[in-house]
């Protein structure tokens, strides 16, 4: 009896939105507000059963990240299946064996990778050779799932009644004050495509690097979005309808952190730095956790203006969507 | 479109059965018997088909506890839920983030939190942060799922055909011959106001602390059941109907074993000491487990008088109870 | 009410196929063989529900072992229940507690038992004291769940349209060049008595054990198949269809390695070593995995003769067809 090792020859990734065009970003969102409704308003359970039942999503994590780890296990078990974790103390990705070995004997048997891996070359390993397909939970380059959270919290927030995710966030002013790392790169990657302003203040000796930053200005000129790019936090506030920050000491940063601290004297958000930068009167707080108080006052943090905790759900329902649109919306391979 | 953050703003907890009635206690145990009695003798699964299912507890802790963590997994299987387990690897509770943020944040995604965390107080400030249910899986001070699963047993073992639990632990002489720690705490905190009465036995330098003692004291008083509190195994184990230790090494107080050995010298239970001490023609041994030789011999241990791996094993029934009354039983929140 | 503590006092266990007939080896890769094909080509779910919804298989590992953890977690899922994995940094087996007690408990809550240690008394141990069912995982003697997979994969690369397991496997030629290891001892216990013929090549100085030998040549000369045993990598490819091999570092020798490395050397297996050989002109390469380079290079790991990710799929569908003939198969015990 012959029985095909692959049934999915080429799955559909999700490794940034570098790759997906804001029409599918949107759409996404769509659905995830749609779960979000059904589940918390109307509290009905997944729309069409259980699609996952009896299949397994494979949550690989070479770091720790318990925000992405719990949205992930939530949004796999609304939509029937396993969630397999398997941290950092249970598999070395690349180390034991090649990560080309790793991701061809597991996709054989799951339904689905989600990995949090260091460079972005691993994940693009694993994608390439996998059978199904691979999510990208953060690496050094992206952060695809936090950015979709992102911009349907800017839509929940900002968008008027009867307003689709794409008229809502047309527009939108979001203020980067903080490090050049993957949640700024993912943002380039897909707020100008979605037609949300961006305007960055980094420190001098953390630039933002062009191969992130070409497309992106790319993509705002074909949009009609504004990029700027600086070193000045009051300056990137001023007009800003989000302004959005994050850990200065990511992990593995621990060895520089008294340097990394005198460098962003003076990016902390503080209620004196709003101020100063005098963004929009509606402006709002966002932070993609775990959040130190080095970055943002507790007043700020805290505060009404903060949407942090709303954004930390709906990592939740826009992972819940992109695994459907991955997923369910596809034949399944088993 | 809106969508409320919290649609269950003021969820019940089990933190302790300080804060639940004896009619409260004996319900739990009473569906617990039945869920038992469906699952083994009729070979039935959860009457009402999978309330849990699509949904998840999270299970975090910050030490290891192989007998909660198992019950509760095949517990809120049993409801058809996936059970999260996020082990002291994982996550560091209250280290990298507050445990006000995590707690807001986890219980936006998840059903319930069953966390074994250290002192009491975070327990306490996991559940005031939080929009879902929290159960104490073990703090420094109580532990109540443990003490819920000791009267199941001391029922199933002492209860005459057709006594309710109420009825058959009334009475009942419960001997604590050990140390001054959160098991012991758990049961002064429900064996009295169920009418139980406890003899205590610890170290003359381990002293039951005045803040569990004096509220139970007033329980017994309410119920008619005895406290009394010694040093002496030997007084504590006369006309008991069990014998109960722990063990006196806990995780977290290794480095003063040698001191703690000493000072726990005649606190082993032996047939000597058990012969010495004179308890009921009928009396049995209990243990929350895992035991080591220097509490109890094996002679004790794995005698016709042992119940400890029925009590262990009730360990998952009145999980099963605890979550349904928390969970199923209320409007659900997702 | 009297509730029994054991409904299913004599579960049967697999701790080696030493212990398994041939008719039931055959069966079990027949039934194997029929889910994948299911899954696979007809894009059914498991045929007859989800036998094991609201039920826990634990998996307790003492070591990592990605591949049989992966293959365990998916069959599990596939079969409607939920797997509980507790890695080594949960649960230290015969550390904090006896196993007889460890055992004890976890199966009167669990469905099944599947466990990696390290003697392979410790898995006898479990199931001795065990009221569910134990599958050895893995131990310093035995590896049944990889042989199910091998055996599969021989079946089908070398099956005509048509044969049964039994008709396919009977004849072929298999050499092991490499370590005197716990997957040489589970062939010795399996392909004799499948009429499987096995040629082996071990260093001088890592000789078979007779007690796994002896058993091995009395099955072959029952069922007719050769058993050669010898020192040479040559000798033992010369007219092979399998040419296998395993790591020679397994963990925990990782001290002992360049002894190992010196010991093992001309036994790598390479193109230039294959053609020396002679094995048959329809050879192929198996490895349990993960892989290192010296035992193995890439020209022959990554050929068109490797069937190594062919035979790790099988690990899945093998464990369904085990757990099936272990829990779904006998009356069910809760």
């Amino acid at each position: 009896m012959t029985v095909p090792a692959k049934t999915n020859p080429t799955p559909k990734h999700m490794l940034s939105l570098v790759d997906y065009s804001s029409d599918e970003i949107f759409s996404l969102i769509e659905a995830s507000i749609k779960h979000k409704h059904d589940a918390k308003v109307k509290g009905k359970a997944y729309a069409d059963g259980l699609p996952l039942q009896g299949k397994v999503v494979a949550i690989m994590f070479s770091k720790r990240s318990t925000r992405t780890r719990v949205a992930t296990e939530t949004a796999v078990t609304y939509l029937g299946g396993h969630p397999m974790f398997i941290g950092a103390q249970d598999i070395h990705l690349g180390v034991n064996e090649p990560l080309r070995d790793t991701s061809q004997i597991i996709s054989s048997m799951v339904e689905c990778i989600m990995a949090r891996v260091n460079e972005h070359e691993e994940i693009k390993e694993l994608a390439h050779y996998s059978s199904v397909p691979v999510v990208n939970a953060l690496s050094e380059d992206y952060h695809p799932t936090q950015i979709l959270a992102d911009i349907q919290t800017i839509h929940e927030v900002f968008g008027k009644e009867g307003q689709s995710v794409a008229e809502s966030v047309k527009g939108i002013n979001v203020a980067w004050v903080g490090d050049s790392n993957n949640v700024l790169y993912e943002m380039l990657a897909a707020f100008p495509k979605c037609g949300i302003n961006l305007t960055i203040a980094t420190p001098s000796d953390y630039p933002v690097p062009s191969k992130f930053l070409e497309p992106a200005l790319a993509d705002a000129k074909a949009s009609g979005a504004t990029i700027s790019v600086g070193t000045d936090p009051v300056k990137a506030i001023n007009g800003a309808d989000i302004v959005v920050t994050d850990t200065w000491v990511s992990m593995g940063h621990e060895t520089e952190k008294d340097d990394r601290l005198a460098q962003f004297k003076g990016y902390q958000i503080t209620s004196e730095l709003i101020k100063e930068g005098n963004p929009s009167p509606n402006w709002r707080f966002m932070h993609c956790l775990p959040r130190k108080q080095e970055e943002v006052t507790d007043e700020v943090f805290y505060s009404d203006r903060s949407i942090v905790f709303q954004e930390a759900e709906n990592r939740k329902w826009t992972i819940i969507a992109t695994l459907e649109h991955l997923l369910v919306d596809v034949p399944s391979k088993n």
